[in-house]
């Protein structure tokens, strides 16, 4: 059991992340946060009968929020601490959506499937698969500009990553004072790659504390796990994403190691993993992991 | 300690994988096989003085074989069952190449560094990276066309994919009588990307045995390990490779779960996990895996 200091719910969510939002609710570092996102079609999938077709496609992909961080400003990073993900249902959504996704070009007609969650796992006919409940779309207020909920880039969004489960740490520039987080779209269980165009979409109660490094700030998200450091980008095309997944990372092992460019980079070659998070959202957002035993902190 | 059946050794080396070329060495299914393979450069890189333009480009990435496998015909499958890799050599090299690698722009003179290896590490400065060897490039005789060994493909090539380790059995397709496989370009560690164009470059002797399965043949390979089946791709575009690959799960399971086409891409979005092995070769190379608890024969 946990017991928040805060609940937020999804009385106000946004459709856009746009460097002119203002927060919805304001909470204080340290404070245990509740957080109840709806699902990624907004409930709007229930049967599978109910197709992405007749969807209101103006109220998909919805993030809750903003929520005003005390203290955050821009130049800061802002690290979301992600306590626990509870899933409030015990089915989910798997969807095909014509022209989406990987093999769109395959798909002719739309089609929902409906899985049952119970006992801590999906089943999909006859298999048992583990739930482990990533936040799909999560991002703060970008430096300038608007970007659809669908979109990831620099703030975030949809970056659609597995990693961003419970127990990891989740840090975000801030561009705006309070930092401006909202979230949404989590998926019970999903494979990296998202290759389908979704995982099991679920609703989420998120349990997470903020926490503030002042002038800090870095340009793209990062994930903290116990063990590793997780830079992510997101791009056109993959091999984009990899770049500045991958600059991160030797910018990171040089001001922590004091090593040349040239020397980080071979250090990346041989200790740091690319690693696919979506294919399909439009964007491509990958990750690219380094054990903290060779890079203990990225400051 | 090993006893191998067969020692097979550089005296004779491929610069291409093709459709004509013929075995050198024969083996039988079953037998305990030692290969013994040059580093990727073929012993032309031995201080941080050599430098990649000094290297004589007609004489690297060379492939020890081709080995035909007795009983392998076209529309097989031959398995090669990788027992162990050994690195008979005390130090590795680290190259930076222009106009080579993710990065290749900020390159603008070659580099490198050689690293020890002992105590089952590489020294990286005074980082210690435990050895994990993998087979940079593996393939057979591919169905038609010729192939330079830097070139990843179907019939395998330089995939530079870290799974290739001991304990993994790889599958490729038979495409001529005995298959006809080669192996070099090995790395003693390497990370996911091959980011800036190569691992630790070292030598290995190879221990291992080759399987042949009858008239299963997939089209690409297929890394096989304890606990997963990994599908093999490699495309112009990372987009592309991951699209193969998805489209080689997806037909296993449809085959072994007897599954519509729609319902084994809905389940490979769930469990399948698209992984990136490299993207500098210059075609890129992903493979998706699958645990076997979901998937848990491909045929």
């Amino acid at each position: 059991m946990h017991h928040p200091d805060t609940i937020i719910t999804s009385e106000h969510v946004i459709y856009h992340f746009d460097a002119s939002m203002q927060g919805k609710w304001r909470v204080k570092p340290g404070e245990l946060v509740e957080i109840r996102c709806p699902d990624g079609v907004h409930g709007q999938i229930r049967t599978e009968t109910d197709r992405y077709q007749a969807v209101d496609y103006d109220h998909v992909n919805d993030a809750v929020g903003p929520i005003h961080v005390e203290g955050a400003e821009p130049g800061d990073r802002l690290v979301i601490d992600i306590k626990d993900i509870q899933i409030p249902q015990d089915w989910g959504y798997v969807l095909l959506i014509p022209n989406f996704g990987l093999l769109q070009k395959k798909i002719k007609e739309a089609k929902t499937k409906i899985v049952a969650i119970r006992d801590g796992h999906v089943h999909f006919d006859e298999l048992r698969i583990p739930l482990d409940p990533c936040i799909g779309t999560i991002g703060v207020a970008p430096a300038e500009g608007r970007y659809n909920t669908v979109i990831p880039f620099d703030h975030g969004g949809n970056m659609d990553t597995t990693a961003i489960r419970a127990g990891a740490r989740v840090h975000f520039p801030v561009n705006r004072a309070g930092g401006l987080i909202a979230m949404g779209d989590a998926k019970a269980v999903m494979g990296d790659g998202e290759v389908c165009g979704t995982g099991v979409g679920v609703p989420i109660n998120v349990f997470a504390r903020f926490e503030i490094i002042k002038g800090k700030r870095l340009p793209r998200p990062v994930i903290e796990t116990a063990t590793e450091w997780q830079f992510v980008a997101s791009a056109e095309t993959v091999e984009q994403a990899c770049g500045l997944a991958n600059e991160d990372m030797i910018a990171a092992i040089s001001r922590v190691r004091g090593s040349c460019w040239e020397e980080a980079y071979m250090l990346s070659s041989l200790v740091g993993d690319l690693r696919i998070s979506q294919v399909v959202d439009p964007l491509m957002t990958v990750r690219m992991a380094i054990d903290k035993k060779y890079l203990p902190s990225i400051d």
